[in-house]
């Protein structure tokens, strides 16, 4: 392809409201231009590398088993309120009305669809199971669309929807495409970790979020560098061990005068202790009742255990009418002791049995609780493991040491059980039979953010490095000066032969000075550039430089082809793959 | 692919609502389901011939020196409102309101954007002439929906978009992209003709539209068998042959009283004449004037004609009331004797002129004149070509004979001009450092639409009959009885072996009845069924059978490769251009 005749236009400015290096990159290499907030158009150099994702998608996906079909975006109203997510989705989901006033929505997500669709279509246990895919645009409202390609609200997504008679075939599929998604993300060239995640509200038991690691990731991991264990930080488990209780127990409960105090911080340093001696105590909505939550003061409160703890539909904080009314006193004055449990329950974090001498609210403005002893002057109705993960906690697997890391999820494979087909209807006939709810699993690769989560990874001051695999073109090929005949001959001849040898080559034909055309190529980042200046035709050798390493060679005009192909199978593993012997 | 792990759930009920073969073939052969009126599931074996004809579309357009990107479906109103497309286009737009109240349309075309993003990224003529194009969802709300793929709401197209700096790069432009679609058309076996047609409300003047010929095509087409004429109705020039003038004249106008009589067909009963020997007045509003068009009672005024006689950008019957206003009378009444001129403008077309002695209204009720004679009783401002092509004319070109046939647009080329780039500002500095605006073109092929124009022209009463270049898969593989392990093993290596040899099988496996499995292969149609019996194990021999033709061929095991590449080369044009050697 001639780069003069292909629109590729690169900016020598960093653009204003680009924040991260993937974002930057896609606009200055020319690649892709925003229509409006989280709304791109794809240039002709992203959309190559959004085919080359696709098909490895394709070919991984078919090889699984799974069998693609395209969906509608547009997706009547009445699909949605049969699972209640009509009501349940909120603003995220992009809602519309046609000529005749009927609503609409524009999938997020296509569980509706592909449920009514197989409940039509499949009736028995013969024709099961069965895994279906698309790639699609999907659409959704997100309050903050940002990251260029990472937070969209319109974007590319394969997704994948499994129907199984039985929980062990859920289970083989399941691991299909958690095999196939491993595949994937490794030929497309990520550094990624599978972790367990939490469902959310999508539903369903028995999830993984592939993680691109990178530092603008919005969610934090835990991962053991020991064995494979991996967990969004929502979702790590914390193994409780019990600390040695002191010889002698605590004095006796005492009231502290402490006005104005109301954090943990203005606390620690008011009494002159450490946040580990204050118990917290947070009062939640839970959803029809109210729920008194303790955690040991250098610990946070995870929302997502406390909800899983009562199988709640709902949680968050309880207003501070609520909190005066069970406790008497403000939000930063609370505390367990002397609560009438008829109001409200109170439950604690497994840690919280440690706090043998501790410090509480006293449930009275102004005035806090010194050597408390859960047990002796308050009790709870459970302890359970209620907080976030950290750094000095240990690897719930190995017992080996907890790092933190931050990811951008691509990927994401979810059992969902029987909950979209029973809501929906969505039953076979079995060997008996019997009529029964098929069991479905649900599994998505953000196929555009890919592109942004692999350049955020591959990256230099200079832009983008691709790795070979998903390239634009595998090879730039530049005339030190285009109006040089002999130079523009001898490097037309080079990409013509590339090309016959299955090599993609981007051709610099533009009359441009050579710096430009350097700058321009380490900014649009193909795995090898070829300079071709006078001593082509003078000694018959052109420079290849690796845009990875920034090695170069020189290379006989008569071995280019082998020596490029070799050269591509050693920049990284996608090219060992694609062009090694 | 083993069939019964693809979803291909065939029909034996032809379904109710759909009225024409593709819709039902679509349905029946397990291709398509709908999800609401107008929008539709591509189910896997449609997905496949998708893709395909998606193939050859990417070919073709790259051939032709076009690039592909990909824009957004959702585009800001902003952008429709500066081409003031946002209020003329009417409730088949899609609009939407997002989180923050923005309006937004779907796009049914990308005018805007590409010219806005063109406006953005080229403001030099020596990044001109370029021509983008994508693939992509587009979406429109059709005030009827019918006919499975042929009207849809949500549907695929191809269009590109061609910026040039003079006229005659845009004929050039204009004429690879003539060129790109007669071959696409043509490699996916349509029969079509391009038929010059009327630019519409999208502007502009010297269009094309691509018309698959089959009769349930909503659009008549007007074509001469000696030549390449071919223009659709509304747009077919009407060459004006005057007839002999009479030796003597009409005798002097008379008044008729015609109680009741309105309509042609009343008239020619009533006063026992031929409709030619009628004028018909018709009031119409043409933007903000009142214009009275006559035609002889046996034409049909074409308002596409009328339109471009004014050029005028609305044009629509008139009111009653205007009517009265204007003539005196109500419809049914109304001609051109003794109208006020300053209130209306009186035109004719051409015809009008060989009506020597005619009958009009009286512009009283209840009342006509005849003997009526043009230039004696009455006067008009001019005659013009102003009504519909009749199979009695003939040919603009050669003056041959015209026939009719209807056809279905599958792609359409247009020469835009600047009313976009005017409109949007998208200008480029000339060699002489002078802002010019960019010459445009647009280029829209039905790509899901495609589907079913080759199903309308490719059946027969048992099912589909794929053309090689698009089928799903070339060749079916039935074993009479999966369950004879014989046949099985057999029809697996078949299968096996032209998968190597580059011939994509589908292998029905399912423990079915023969009978069951034939009439499901020839529903869905493919080039070529396999049927491996009892002779295959006893004889070596397998039966193929031509799908279109219904010819049968003995094949040896060892001769089934060479033989089926063979045959699929002798099916259709499409295979000869595949398999032929």
């Amino acid at each position: 392809m001639k780069q003069s005749q292909m629109l590729i236009p690169t900016l020598r400015e960093v653009p204003a409201d680009a924040e991260i290096a993937s974002h930057k990159l896609l606009l200055r290499a020319g690649m892709a231009r925003q229509l409006a907030s989280g709304i791109y158009t794809y240039l002709p150099l992203a959309l190559r590398t959004l085919h080359k994702i696709q098909a490895i998608v394709r070919e991984e996906m078919n090889n699984a088993g799974a069998q693609e079909l395209l969906m509608p975006a547009m997706q009547p109203a009445e699909l949605w309120h049969q699972t209640g997510r009509w009501d349940v989705y909120g603003p995220e989901l992009v809602r519309l009305r046609d000529r005749h006033d009927r609503s609409f929505a524009l999938g997020p997500t296509h569980e509706e669809v592909i449920t009514s669709l197989v409940r039509d279509e499949i009736n028995s246990y013969k024709k099961l199971p069965i895994n279906l895919y698309q790639i699609q645009t999907k659409f959704r409202d997100e309050v903050r669309p940002r990251f260029g390609l990472i937070r969209c609200r319109e974007f590319i997504m394969k997704d994948a929807y499994s129907f199984d008679t039985t929980q062990e075939g859920l289970d083989r599929n399941f691991q299909a495409m958690y095999d196939a998604y491993t595949n994937i993300f490794t030929r497309v060239g990520l550094n990624f970790r599978a972790v367990e995640a939490d469902a959310g509200a999508i539903g369903g038991k028995g999830t993984y979020e592939f993680m691109a690691l990178c530092d603008i990731g919005e969610d934090t991991i835990a991962y053991s560098e020991e064995g494979d264990f991996a967990a969004n930080l929502e979702k790590a488990e914390v193994v409780y061990k019990p600390a040695q209780k002191p010889a002698s127990e605590a004095p006796a409960m005492e009231k502290l005068h402490t006005p104005g105090v109301k954090t943990i911080e203005q606390l620690t340093k008011a009494l002159q202790i450490e946040a580990k001696q204050i118990v917290k105590s947070l009062i939640y909505r839970v959803d029809d009742k109210l729920v008194m939550a303790l955690v040991r003061g250098d610990h946070e409160l995870n929302e997502v255990k406390l909800k899983n703890l009562f199988d709640a539909t709902f949680v968050g904080l309880a207003t501070e009418a609520d909190i005066l009314s069970v406790t008497g006193a403000p939000a930063g004055f609370v505390g367990p002791v002397g609560i009438d449990k008829e109001k409200v329950e109170i439950i604690a974090d497994n840690y919280v049995q440690d706090v043998f001498d501790g410090v509480v609210g006293a449930n009275e403005t102004d005035y806090h609780l010194q050597h408390v002893v859960a047990g002796r002057d308050y009790t709870v109705s459970r302890y359970a493991d209620l907080r976030n993960i950290t750094e000095e906690d240990v690897c719930p697997r190995t017992g080996g040491a907890i790092k933190f890391a931050r990811g951008v999820e691509v990927g994401h494979v979810f059992k969902l059980g029987t909950k979209y087909s029973t809501a929906m209807g969505a039953t076979y006939l079995d060997e008996n039979g019997r009529s029964q709810p098929m069991i479905m699993g649900c599994y998505g690769i953000g196929v555009s953010r890919t592109i942004a989560a692999v350049i955020e990874q591959n990256n230099d001051e200079n832009g983008i490095i691709w790795p070979v695999s998903i390239a634009p073109f595998h090879v730039h090929v530049i005339p030190v000066n285009v109006k040089v005949e002999e130079q523009r001959q001898i490097s037309e001849r080079i990409a013509d032969e590339l090309r016959k040898a299955g090599v993609e080559v981007l051709f610099d034909d533009r009359p441009e000075r050579a710096g430009v055309k350097f700058k321009d190529a380490d900014l649009i980042g193909l795995p090898l550039r070829i300079t071709v200046s006078d001593k082509a035709a003078e000694e018959g050798m052109v420079e290849v430089r690796v845009r990875k390493t920034g090695e170069t060679a020189l290379v006989k005009l008569q071995d280019i082809v082998a020596e490029v192909r070799a050269m591509l199978a050693r920049v990284d593993r996608t090219g060992a793959e694609l062009f090694g012997v």
